[in-house]
């Protein structure tokens, strides 16, 4: 494991530059402060790379010096070019890790890594959520209490159209009746993936010391191991005489 | 579940037509003997459909009257078109089952349910395989010996790139010195997935009494099951009072 | 798969002959309206045990000759000898299905099999319980909606202390403000083990028609299934020449 | 995560003393040469503790200075008092770690934790083992090579009765025929426990140097860590008005 994880923030910015109510929240964009959260820990390093950015800030060159990449994204899934999709994906499989929040469950680069709609119920009433740690002695609930509050979020409710979790860290629970898997843990090829539902672009959640708290051992948990080379494809010499 | 299992055979159908050391093996196709050994079970009802055929075979039609999908490619996998990977990955997730054999693993269908590369190393050394029972109450185990041999089999061995098997059934011992996950089984929607190794075009596997099992037993596994309908989108009522 | 699943229903029956509130629920005990949930199936046959019988009514005769064993205990945990938790476990490792119900994930054969101390938190208010499908593809859930209620349930909350489940069915919402991970498999052995959290002595929850066809998606799940023989010990000679 | 991982190092220290092939191989006994490989490395500390001291040198002060026990046993797996194991359980279930080794399979602690059999297949014929890495981007697999070689090994065969790994990292190879999942690892309460098949008392295993970064990656990997404070029981207040 590497002395700092190098991480990039993404966010497509597009709601921060259209919508009054989220550039009061957000006023230099989500990515400014998921990346100042992130990057105050001593073992991290954050930049930041946006949609309108060419090749929407994700060169080959930043992606290879990028250890764990964080992805915001909502209106703009669409716009995002499968070029681009595809080079993330390669590089997750190649063993970067890749923590993915709240609207980004519809983005093409989760649903890839999926192999699923990853669609949801959603409902907008400011209602409070209760993410309840499921799994105690997981990495990612390091430090956290047994369970922590939102007093006005977005509701996601089942069924969320994903991969039952390798790993299910969070479950919400939301006042008007439904329950969510909130912090989910996969493995793709060399690459580790972190959902985590939380956040909405009109709601300070991003400023929350918990939540904060989540999205750092996310990417702790989620920093490249593993083995030094993976070999695939044509194999003709048996080790063994056959 | 239905009383009856509606499968359907697919079949690339290019080996059997160009090579002649196939033809020997596979006179009518490797869909055919499928298709006889799976509709051979009281409980199973086979139809077969192939590449050249209109819309591959899978049309709407014949994917609403189709509970589990078998699919065979290797040469051709390029000829897919995306707009029936799409139909069948949609079909997949609303509950029906698909059963991936051996060269299958790098057809597009499967990559696009698994989100992963799907590559691994392969031999052709016609060395022996002795695949291992390691969920010894899974029900594709059922009626199986603890382990069963192929003398003579292409070597697939690992990394293999697949996310990491929900149930683990089966392991691969190669006498060229490899292992494998060779039984796989995965959640995807309300559909299952399960992937089997064995199966190559020159060889008589899909012949062998003890494969056939497996198939069988992976087809009633994939068997459409669960809720009677899922919702999904915007929930605007919440179920109690916020 | 035998055409017939053999069921044993086992009761500790005790809160029914103390409590005259319970008696009025379960006149002639818990484990008489279970076996006539589940033999009202016509591939379902059930027996009942209880506790008081010589031997808890889990004789070898009686366990050789089950398919399923349903479990419903509370207050009489330390009641059942040690003796008979070796042996119900060694049959579920030997491939008997176990599905534990309520205040069974206190019994000393679900804590033998979890391996876990099992604990949870509780609450006793009346209060209303949702049952939300997070597997909507999966056996158990086979005919269910999308969620079931209960308008007056025991409260049982996170963190539950279990070994992950396997396969993660249901997940309960508390009106108090609680998570509940309430339908949970896992193999064992042989075996498979279903956990429901369903059904308190006071609550006519086992007259539910949902409860009831949960129960029975349960047995049908957990019935045995898999390899003939499995060998183990000292393996002397190897499969191959070393 | 603490900055200093306390590993205690248990053997039951027989064949040492007995066998004077042993002795040539580990002369101070193998909890030594572990302890040496673990201490080692600037993030962790090492202590031992032997059968054969007060309480196994497995005190109440000593298990709670413990982040990690390794445990090492094989001839006197009976000779550990229940007391003892019932400690160490409990110390899991907070968030201790747990390394069992190689023979260790059978030890009462992990026999308790894992809820099975923990039975195996088993041939001391000096045969090739080859262990394959299965998920290459795992914590555990940190540095691996693809693969790496034992050549004289104890085989150990499937079928191994233990609950389906919840992260399977390790497959290995043998000559002989036979495979085996040999790097296991599973939660359990708030801790995590690792299996890890290699090493027999008269094979110079724990000096190779692959086999001790597994053991190293191991203990990191069962560092506690989570969340602060589990709670359970009675909660009679409800978090919302019910």
């Amino acid at each position: 494991m590497a002395a700092t994880i190098r991480v990039t923030v993404w966010n497509e910015f597009l709601h921060e530059k259209k919508h009054e109510a989220v550039r009061k929240v957000y006023p230099d964009g989500i990515h400014k402060v998921v990346a100042q959260a992130l990057g105050g820990e001593p073992d991290i390093e954050a930049r930041t790379a946006t949609l309108e950015e060419p090749e929407h800030g994700l060169t080959d060159k930043v992606l290879s010096e990028t250890d764990v990449l964080t992805w915001w994204g909502h209106m703009g899934h669409n716009l995002v070019a499968d070029e681009i999709v595809d080079r993330v994906q390669k590089r997750v499989l190649e063993g970067m890790g890749l923590v993915v929040m709240h609207s980004g469950h519809f983005s093409k680069i989760f649903k890839r890594l999926m192999g699923t709609g990853c669609d949801l119920k959603w409902r907008e009433a400011a209602e409070k959520e209760r993410l309840w740690v499921v799994d105690p002695g997981h990495p990612i609930a390091d430090g956290l209490p047994e369970y922590f509050e939102l007093p006005h979020a977005e509701m996601y409710g089942e069924h969320f159209d994903i991969p039952a979790p390798e790993e299910l860290v969070l479950v919400s629970w939301f006042a008007g009746g439904e329950v969510f898997r909130s912090g989910c843990c996969w493995h793709r090829g060399q690459g580790k993936v972190f959902y985590f539902r939380p956040g909405h672009e009109t709601y300070d959640i991003y400023y929350d010391k918990t939540i904060r708290r989540v999205l750092v051992n996310g990417v702790r948990w989620a920093a490249p191991t593993g083995v030094a080379e993976v070999k695939r494809g044509h194999h003709g010499d048996p080790l063994e005489r056959i």
